[in-house]
């Protein structure tokens, strides 16, 4: 049995390189490939992707899994070995199921449906889109076939990012949450808005640069397993558990982007930093799931990144950088208006108040398209009503509605929602390791990290993909994902902002 | 046939793809990647290279290369066609006569065998390496048993670089240079000395890079198809036929290192970049050989770069970047620093006229070593000896003697010769250019390069890998490999430069 680890580790070993090699392929395209190179790179891409995927689904891999099976129901199951036969035979029996036909097709019908959304959008004529989309729509119901019976036709969608989860406990936790968010934020706009004019002005874009990297140093990214680069879309890439970096985008006229992008994209990468070598160049050496990926991001960017501890300590150091913009704005003032709540259209722009409606918007839109309960055509329709009962806005156009995102032109349906999850998972950990570290507060306002990236790796990071993340997120927390605790931080952290004890009862 | 044409090319597509793969792996390695990705990017190149020798060398391309060469006999010889079977045949068959068990071997062998030679370097103790060369040697001699029978031992060794190219050529061409050049240098040496110290002095890194950039845009370096970037080795490195980059490194003290690095460098771009995209992705979209790629490097780095003509154009915006370290340096004065002869002991390091006076002695010890009539505990003085011989200096140690070169601690036998020959053919092809271009000085001297680089593109580099680089040479120049170009350009040159007329009888 030994043996036949061994050779499955091997084969495994491939996989992962040649995914390896694709993800830094990827991430030079997004820095620093000279333009010229991008057809060529498709075609690069291309071929790794499908050596992988033969690679992985090839009968030798099924055989091993086979015969490897009943030892690893002889072992602790939550042994590195076991885990690693669980998970690659499920994530084997997955691919093995998709006809090379079905792949092959919607790898054509998304390369012609990625132009014509940003074609669509840059117009802001959906019909452009509607076409590809509808062809995108009818591909992904015949995806969800080939995983029937199922409980419902969108769970093998969202399986792909969330392994184990289902479509209806995605919806419990969002219809509990939903009102919750709505009345929040009706009862801020009854307030008086903060004030964050003061993060739109010119600010040097090295002394961006170098804060972040000081910020992030201080959360204990390690420079000798990662670096930062410039993209026009911020991503982190791990090529291996050695080298996982992050980009960032850095505007002149505005704070933000460059100061929470890097936070954000350090706590994916602290994450995949953290996993055990133990798992390395096998499919455990990833994150659990999407949501569990960005419940660290959200974690270092929202609630330390936006807290007040963060900048009792590192306010002064952002002063220093900018004393002429910064100098005569109070902390208070600072933190507010980086926190300011703002009903907008899009979501990548939304703030924490707000930004769990766009995902719910989505996810509800695309369960009704998968149903059948609401054709492509009636799209742009149903985004804009959505959108006025849950925002309070109506866009003014498809381009900062329904077009927005990039995800459905490349045919991704069940992605969305993982957004919104990582937002609740974060303040559940949260929550938990404020009980382990009593101080956790104390020690953010000295500017250290140590202790609360410590317990992160320990009870999180370095068990990479072994758990599926309902179960991972009960063994640490005590229950599975649960709207309460985002709903007790937005009422408290806002409240207190905006002023609303009474409005809502706390 | 056109069907298995097809087949062919798809099959070679994804070799190529593998192999760019390794290619981006391989410059982020020495560019950007963060020290510790250093053992997963290893494992990673390795499986990279394992896939696309297997996927080459497998069945499927021998059956269809075996049913396509009487196809390719009735096509014209020099179409793309025949030429792509042609040669992807002959790799083909060289590459299935190497047994898998020698190949994991060889990479064993010399991975031990890498670091082995950087301590006995550090440590000047050529000890530490010698039984890690002799295991080489032997493995070298066995490599050569599986092309046998051949004229010389060394032959398919140096074939791996120079196809078709046999010993005894490459020696008869050495023969007839060294007397030349030996007598040259000794010229020289009996005239005063030209200035140089006017080149160590403090220079700005940034204005080093810019004129740099500068330079090599004028000479037709297309930004949209290529980027330089700094690495400690200078290095050229395609991804495609489209993405071509190279790397230079600066010193602040010493302005060569940039300047002339960064023109050698763009002239292997130049030629890659020049590849007709017809032959894209397949084993043709690459140069001809080592020596010719070589050749285009030395022409830009010399016969451009280190020309009267060039610097007519260029100095006073050289002078203009550092007015303070070469404002009172005249142009003659610079033209002969930059040119200036001095027998050293480090090959990288030196000048035109003695430079293949460093790579003679190594094909020298080589063939020796190969031949058994040198045995590899004899070499530190046979290298000494030779130095003594050709050059009039003995190393005061190992590391600056026989343990300079990473080369065989790589395994790679028959490499050097390469960039004596393409020193050969840059002056060869020179002459034959200056005939086609007859104002081509005039050209320069306005840093005008347009005509130059339409000839070289026309005249060779769309060609790829079509041909072997003696037919090649022929092509364009009526005759082979020839070392009497090279011999009349140096007598010129230099007796211009030293006052050489009368003791050379020019």
């Amino acid at each position: 049995m030994e043996t036949k680890l061994t050779q499955l580790k091997e084969l495994l070993y491939e996989v992962y390189d040649l995914q390896a090699a694709a993800a830094l392929l990827g991430w030079d395209q997004q820095t620093y490939m000279p333009p010229a190179g991008a057809e060529a790179r498709g075609q690069q891409l291309s071929t790794l992707e499908k050596l992988a995927h033969l690679k992985f689904t090839s009968p030798e891999i099924g055989r091993l899994l086979e015969e490897l099976s009943p030892f690893a129901e002889s072992l602790d199951p939550d042994s590195d070995e076991a885990a690693l036969i669980r998970v690659t035979r499920r994530e084997y029996e997955k691919r093995t199921r998709v006809p090379a036909e079905w792949v092959a097709e919607f790898a054509q019908v998304t390369s012609l449906a990625h132009p014509a959304w940003a074609q669509a959008r840059a117009e802001s004529k959906f019909e452009l889109f509607r076409p590809h989309l509808e062809r995108i729509l009818d591909l992904r119901r015949r995806y969800a076939e080939f995983f029937a019976p199922y409980e419902h036709v969108y769970d093998p969608l969202l399986d792909d990012f969330e392994p184990g989860m289902k479509t209806a406990e995605v919806q419990a936790i969002f219809q509990a949450l939903r009102p919750k968010q709505v009345a929040l934020i009706q009862a801020i706009a009854q307030k008086p808005q903060v004030d964050d004019s003061f993060l739109h002005q010119p600010f040097d874009e090295e002394k961006q640069w170098q804060f972040g990297v000081e910020v992030i140093t201080a959360f204990g990214y390690d420079w000798q397993r990662g670096r930062q680069d410039k993209s026009p879309h911020p991503f982190t890439q791990g090529t291996s558990l050695d080298d996982v970096r992050i980009t960032t985008r850095v505007y002149p006229n505005f704070l933000n982007a460059a100061l929470f992008g890097t936070m954000h994209e350090a706590g994916h990468a602290l994450y995949e930093l953290g996993i055990d070598r133990a798992l390395a160049r096998t499919p455990l050496a990833s994150g659990a799931s999407l949501a569990v990926h960005e419940s660290q991001s959200r974690m270092w960017e929202n609630l330390v990144g936006r807290s007040l501890p963060f900048w009792e300590h590192f306010y002064p150091r952002l002063q220093a950088y900018f004393p002429e913009q910064l100098g005569r704005v109070d902390l208070e003032t600072f933190y507010k208006g980086i926190n300011r709540v703002s009903p907008s259209l899009i979501r990548v722009e939304a703030d924490e108040a707000t930004y769990n409606l766009h995902i719910m918007l989505r996810l509800e839109i695309e369960i009704a398209l998968l149903e059948g309960a609401l054709e492509v055509k009636d799209l742009p329709q149903a985004w804009n009503e959505r959108m006025q009962a849950y925002l309070g806005l109506t866009p003014p156009n498809d381009a900062q509605g329904v077009l927005q995102d990039i995800h459905w032109s490349m045919g991704m349906f069940g992605y969305f929602s993982t957004y919104a999850l990582g937002n609740l998972i974060s303040v559940q950990l949260w929550e938990r390791l404020r009980r382990d570290i009593p101080d956790l507060d104390e020690q953010i306002r000295r500017g250290e990290f140590a202790t609360l990236l410590g317990w992160l790796r320990q009870n999180l990071h370095r068990h990479g993909a072994k758990f599926q993340p309902q179960e991972l997120v009960q063994r640490i927390t005590g229950s599975k994902i649960d709207p309460a605790p985002y709903v007790r931080y937005l009422q408290t952290k806002f409240g207190r902002i905006y002023g609303l004890e009474e409005d809502l009862a706390l």
